[in-house]
């Protein structure tokens, strides 16, 4: 059984970004410009927007915030959104979700220009991308997408087997891991709610990306000799243990489920340090190449 | 077992249409428009436009075929696609595939505007698809998805195995009946050429969507009792029993595999017949907003 190092091959990647943009610095080249528009103070969002600023600036980024109050109104966030479609110096951006109520994410994120687009939420990105043509890909797919490609995980012909249909993770590795070439051709089959049998479905696959959110869902009984599994899940579960009184805790129960594997990432470490550095890529590919739009 | 009578119901669908537009002539509003530009003489294509063209007539809609020489550029064909975006007069276009070698039949796709591509075939469009949001959804699947719809076959919860992963068929179609809703929520299982237990899979499934193109391909043995069959398959066989000396032949071998279902489509006279609906539908759905774009 080998654990998937999250944290050490996101590591991996930043360094091998930093040095990239070295290169870019030292030939004269544009340095690479990530933006984000943070509306409101939701606490969360803070750390996120924090946590990817901070990114930026260790590996050599520009970083520019665009801070708005909760107040603001849908006109005056999508004039900003195009403000940075223009500013030529910009090479992608995200607006940090979620937004307030009254207005509509859907409108903003479809008018962000898709060449900007990293965070990969266009519609024309996601239609690409199921295409299987040149996208931006979401930050968590595109880690998965990475971590199984670093670790040489076959993935022809394996019966792979996606928990949970969201528009962000779960919907985009099944179409992304059915697509042909590495890391695909493995028949996916996406399990949601709807979905009765999936202790069964679970049992039979070689391949489990749990991505539903119910904190020890998968269980060693579910799980084949052998099986390789990507536990997405994050929720906060309270705890004695540990100092803030509580842990993020996975689909997957760790102990039970590990024994049985080939390959597991863990939580945290597995993939959550993925995410920041699927963005940061995306951004340097932006910077390179207009690819879509 | 009853057999989807896929002629019916897009003679029904066609009569609602003519209604329809019957209604918006006496009301003094826009006749809907379909143009479509073909390029070259493939006859294949001459055969599938005429028939569109004559479709559009027989419901009353507006049709403007325009036509190029198979030695047209890249740049001039798009050309004509900016001035049909631009024609306020026409809902809707399709660009007849395939285009000669020289043309990317991407470029051209894209550069339709999503709002007036009635194939679908925008990666906004799919995009959407993808995503649940409103769309205009490609003619196979759109068509397999209203038969589903017409002869209200249960699919929440229902193991579906999708053979076949085109972008134009078996990948929208994996998507579509996994969303949300009905029909939909269904467990979908996308298969092909890489996938090694089509036989045992098919086995367990409570619809089948055979869209591989191999003749006879899904057998008796592959199907369980009460089964819902979807022959997306058209081959052009030889016989010595057509006057053609040919046959339509589907991925089904329909006499092994109707008693056991509860439904079943036939080749021909299932799928077939609904694509030329579905486009009438798009483009007059096209031609009361524009819903994507």
């Amino acid at each position: 059984m080998q654990i998937i190092d999250g944290k050490k091959v996101a590591a991996e990647i930043k360094a091998e970004i930093a040095l990239e943009v070295d290169c870019i610095k030292s030939s004269g080249g544009k340095i690479p410009h990530l933006a984000a528009i943070l509306v409101g103070h939701d606490p969360p969002s803070e750390t996120y927007v924090a946590g990817k600023v901070r990114a930026c600036e260790e590996i050599g980024f520009k970083s520019t915030l665009v801070r708005f109050d909760n107040d603001i109104s849908e006109e005056t966030l999508i004039n900003a959104v195009h403000n940075l479609n223009k500013d030529a110096d910009i090479d992608g951006f995200i607006v940090q979700l979620p937004l307030p109520g009254h207005i509509s994410e859907q409108n903003v994120i479809e008018s962000i220009d898709p060449a900007k687009d990293v965070d990969g939420f266009h519609p024309v990105n996601i239609g690409r991308m199921v295409l299987g043509m040149p996208s931006f890909i979401s930050a968590t797919p595109a880690g998965i997408i990475e971590l199984i490609r670093r670790y040489e995980i076959p993935t022809a012909g394996k019966a792979c087997l996606v928990i949970g249909r969201s528009n962000i993770v779960g919907r985009p590795l099944s179409n992304l891991l059915s697509l042909k070439g590495y890391p695909g051709n493995a028949t996916v089959t996406l399990a949601h709610s709807k979905t009765s049998n999936i202790p069964e479905l679970a049992l039979k696959s070689d391949i489990i990306i749990a991505a539903l959110g119910s904190p020890g869902f998968i269980t060693g009984e579910m799980v084949k000799e052998g099986a390789v599994i990507i536990d997405v899940g994050i929720t906060r579960v309270k705890s004695d243990l540990t100092r803030s009184g509580y842990k993020l805790t996975g689909d997957v129960k760790f102990d039970e489920v590990a024994p049985k594997c080939s390959y597991i990432t863990p939580v945290p470490g597995g993939v959550g340090p993925m995410t920041i550095v699927s963005l940061l890529r995306n951004t340097l590919l932006a910077s390179k190449q207009r690819i879509s739009g």
